[in-house]
Parts: structure tokens; C-alpha cells; sequence
């Protein structure tokens, strides 16, 4: 898509640190990176959002994603990595190009992604499992 | 697994508010939520982390993931949401039985999870890049 910073850099029109490209996707440094070494992987077919993705390209980018997750724990001597994909202006999606992000961990980084747990109590969260079943 | 807290729940050893099944995975309520409606996809199969998760089975659990995401935006009408994927106790991984968060999202909500961004500069940036393109 042409106004697509994604799609450009996949096509060479804007640089970027590639580490990785294979027949589904090309992963390369994030420029803002949550961690050293955080690692953008995109398809190279270009979807808006991970609910836009077809259903015979969602295994093998996933595929991808792991051999690329495997690839930043092992050369970066990670003790672990967080995959994170952002839906949506609200929850942080800043280009509409879908893509995984992979940040590697150490040990006591203080990089943790996940905001603080809240206390909703039960009744709250039946009511929630309930919406979530039936629609 | 015997000692594996999320193949007891799968089994119905243990209560929990599952929201989802299919042939690959079944999605429940998290009990200690980011957000309401958080939700884990977990599945059949045992694996202790992504990066066990075979080659064959890696897509029909993520195309249930995308179906459990689309799922929780229709349902709980929410604005977007993130998947989440910790490996390792480095990354936040507590269950070691591979699973994905779906944390929906709403404008506004606080409830982000990417942590503050580093300013690396272009050395460190290239040195990273190469380490990562040749192990």
C-alpha cells in the first residue's frame, strides 16, 4: 500500500535494520525500542490488523514470528521475551500495517508489560464470562 | 501434565469461566485480570512455552487466538486489544503451559502495556542488528 511506512520499508524505500526475512515476513529493529534489541516481525502482505489476516496466513506468519522470537532469546543470551501485538489505536497500534512485536528479557529488567491486576470480585466476572458466551 | 495448573482446569479439575472451546484450545477468564474481560487461550496440548509449540500446531492455535480476539472486541464492544505472549519467568511467564493473553482495550483506558521507550542511538542500534543477523 503506498502510504504505508511498512510496506515501504519492505519494498526498500525507506531504511530499516533488517535481521530477518524469509517468504512470509521481514522482521527488523524497532527505531523506538521498549528493550534493546526489540524486533518488529511483518508480513509481507500487507493486512490493516491481526483480525484482517486470512486464515491460510495467520500459521505461517505465526511460524515466522516463533523462528524469529527463537532467533533474538538465542543471539541476544535473552533469559526471556514478551510478543506483543497491538489491536487498534486504543490499545497502541500506531501503524495500521499488522505486526508482532518481540522484546527480549533479562532477569529484574523492569521491563514488564503487563499493567497492574484489578480485583473485579465475582460477580463481575461471571457477568463478563456470561457476555462472552452468549453474545 | 499432572502438576500443570492449566491442564487441570482443561481436564475440569479445577473451576474457571471458560468463555471458548475448539478442537486446538480453550479460552477462559483470567483470574487475576489486566482489564475486565482478560482472557487466556490455552492449548490442548501441554507445551511448556511458545518456543515448544510444534510446527504443525502453531497455526490452528493462533487462528483460534484470532478467533477468541475477535470474539472479546464484538462482545465486551471494545475499542481494540492486545495479545500478549510471555516466555519465560523473565518475561512474566508464571504457568508453564504455553498460553496467550487477549486484554481488551478502550480509548482512554490506562491500561497500556508498552513499557517507557529507549533512546539507544545508531551505534548501539547497528551493533544490536548484527548480532542478530549473525549469531
Amino acid at each position: 500500500m503506498e502510504n504505508c511506512i511498512f510496506c515501504r520499508i519492505l519494498a526498500g524505500d525507506i531504511p530499516s535494520r533488517i535481521v530477518y526475512e524469509d517468504d512470509a515476513v521481514v522482521a527488523f529493529l524497532d527505531i523506538n525500542p521498549a528493550a534493546p534489541g526489540h524486533t518488529l516481525v511483518v508480513p509481507k502482505e500487507h493486512f490493516n490488523t491481526l483480525l484482517d489476516v486470512g486464515v491460510d496466513t495467520i500459521g505461517p506468519v505465526f511460524s515466522s514470528v516463533k523462528t524469529v522470537a527463537e532467533l533474538v532469546k538465542t543471539r541476544l543470551e535473552a533469559d526471556g521475551f514478551n510478543l506483543l501485538v497491538n489491536q487498534g489505536r486504543a490499545a497502541g497500534q500506531l501503524i495500521e500495517h499488522f505486526h508482532v512485536h518481540i522484546i527480549p528479557r533479562y532477569e529484574d529488567d523492569q521491563r514488564g508489560l503487563m499493567p497492574p491486576k484489578l480485583d473485579l470480585g465475582d460477580d463481575e466476572m461471571d457477568q463478563i464470562a456470561e457476555k462472552l458466551r452468549s453474545g
